[in-house]
């Protein structure tokens, strides 16, 4: 497995020098920051996620080390911030993303006036078999969106995925974001199919949300990716609460 | 007060239809649109959060039904999907952005394929004061970013800003979103001092985490946001927990 | 009448260091750019043109000192580089241009490493009345793309619209600029409508290219704008060459 | 050599209907779709060039079918407009593009309105090898930029760079184009350095304006255009008009 942490150098100082710059200002650069990585990410086969979009994550399964320095070439070449980006391998998305995040700090941190676009830690030519496991929630728009105030069903939602996040975390060393809507993905380890159906079940009586989820499969994060929203579909389209790796398993 | 919640029209089908789109492409297009969401918004006095992604808010006080019809058409006219706006009015955030919640839901709701681009409610020309509570996390970067693993750091973040949004809401209709790093703004009725300071001291009971806040308060969000940020400054430079206020209220 | 000229500060210096940056790198920088500045002048009521792309010429009647430095400001925080703004006044849009040269060149010019975010030049609260006169190449569609090679018609239609531009520019003091496909936009004093008569006959003698125009009137570059798409609208539905001027001046 | 054509589909029509959009959206649109359209591509180790801005041109060599596919969804789901491709294969760059138009009208032409994300020809496992001449006026900005009308500078770069087009595909066949400030890029088959001498030469006595030009060799257009920079590069530093080819071909 192999993740990388891509953290804006000395950002926060620079939000404010020489004064506070206005916060529509900062919001479109962070967002716009993001599209672009989540991008360049995607043209070569990779995931991207905002994280706290100053610190956010890659899914870098395949890429080498100098397609870790083009994208990070591109951001600095882009942006008035510039990106270190602190590459982790492990057996689990949380061990790698720990792995990425330590070469970070050795190399200086986040608010060190003079580390600029460092590019630290050694990708793996074998990050082997990951899994994207697609999470949204059943009947959001009848029962949330179209009946509940927005800001209720924001900070539901919100609740609901991060008691996902967490749960996830703990018990697989998964590593889950929002990406919107009502949606979640999982970047996992290779699991048993049952485990996803005991998480459905805690959440559901934890949070009283009823998720489902489609799981996809490969050593490449975009195809395992794509095989999830495939998966996921057929849960919508079927009813059913997890699709994905049955299939996926059978046909290995 | 005045919120406008923008919906887009029928996003869940089009990211599906004709088959699942590349989760990348998605990304990227939502944080695009809301770049120039929020760009748009603050070109014009206001404040735009991301909400949900594909239902997002603007603090719209002071802005015509004009200025919004040329942000939904700005957007419209930029993106493959269109956006539908509801305007509410209220004495608190909460308040109106239920009403702009209500209105959207009475033109349609979200996945109704015959509403597009619905601009429903009525702005008003009296918003009254509203207050921008600007809060980040003490010293964040030493006890969390260059510590700890980076995806812990977010978990524990996301899960201080909830708290933090809960607990303003419930008690004083106050709607709060995370703008980044460990930032969560806070779009609140007039309120004394001291409602901040009870809220610093729950959130430290609660979870741990410290938070400080600077306080902007006017009639436009924009210059309200303005002063927020540069009162969050002088906590920052000075060690003190809150201001903005008193200094702002003594002038007024 | 009020032009500005927005210019990358030491622009070319940086694409070369500290070693040539990649030439996609360059483009999107440049074309976001762009993007951004024609919007945040649209949002005001403004108009842009890309110019050289370094050099970007700003259309900002009615709009105030605080206004372009909220532009430059805006481009600063998200690029990185600088622009200086150079606002020039005269009675035609090329004088004014040219005063607002002047007024960069007098600052420092565009390589002085010293010279960043400069504003020079002082707006007017009288700008006048101009004209936008909007023209695109009869039947380009029939004639040109879906017959000839892409380049051959992408070369004659830059031909045209530079024999038209500097028609304009000789005879009338009128800066002219291609946006695309096969328009071009002239802003212009306030000219009698056989002027634009003239100028089409002497483009088709000259190149064979015939030309219509829709032409707006305001003090305000976008109403103007408006008005000159649909006078060309009313061209390509009515088969008229000119369209806007007269009804605008007797409605007047 | 293979070089697509990326022609957006129906994008007059769409500019006017329901009624003609306002230009600084459709500026930003088109400006936005060329950056991520360049970014695309160059992702992938192509170049793009904006063409006329809804037909984009795109040097793909080495790219397969699967890859035009790719950006043209990528384009597809991030705007309100598709776009069709042609791919188009020759002896010359001219050649090649000359093929793409006539597989793109061969595919139903820029305004039919029933031909959407077309995608038609074949592209080549074996281009061969190409130049790309990256050239720039000589003292450009102590000469015109700090000492002219901003404007007639424009025009005056405008007419160079229009007749070192015109010339370079009449007499070898290269497609060429502004990529900003004072530069161009022709994209030339696989030429003597003496022709690059003639074309300066030409240039000088025709239209006044000294060029100089950096130029490198590669199957991948990526690869000769980073070399055609540095060629440039040494132009610059050692005053020499012509540098790249003899090195390369000495080298090869």
């Amino acid at each position: 497995m192999q993740v990388a942490l891509f953290q804006l150098d000395n950002y926060g100082p620079w939000t404010t020098t020489p004064e506070p710059r206005p916060e529509p200002t900062l919001q479109a650069l962070q967002s716009r920051l993001y599209a672009d990585f989540v991008e360049a990410l995607g043209d070569r086969g990779g995931y991207g996620f905002y994280g706290r979009f100053d610190n956010l994550v890659g899914i870098t399964n395949g890429l080498d080390r100098t397609a870790h320095r083009a994208i990070q070439q591109q951001l600095g070449d882009a942006y008035p911030v510039t990106v270190s980006v602190g590459i982790g391998t492990g057996e689990t998305p949380g061990a790698a993303l720990g792995a990425a995040s330590e070469q970070l700090q050795a190399a200086g941190g986040a608010q060190t006036a003079d580390r600029t676009e460092a590019l630290v830690g050694d990708p793996t030519t074998d990050p082997g078999v990951l899994q994207v496991a697609h999470f949204d929630i059943v009947d959001v728009t009848q029962n949330y969106t179209n009946q509940e105030h927005a800001y209720e069903t924001m900070l539901q939602i919100q609740e609901a995925i991060s008691s996902l996040s967490m749960y996830l975390y703990e018990t697989v060393d998964a590593i889950t974001f929002f990406v919107g809507g009502d949606n979640a993905i999982a970047i996992a380890p290779d699991l048993d199919p049952d485990v996803y159906a005991t998480a459905l079940e805690h959440l559901r009586s934890e949070t009283g949300v009823e998720f489902r989820v489609g799981i996809g499969r490969d050593s490449h994060v975009g195809r395992a990716g794509m095989a999830a929203k495939d998966a996921l579909e057929r849960c919508r389209q079927t009813g059913t609460r997890i699709e994905g790796l049955q299939t996926v398993a059978q046909g290995d």
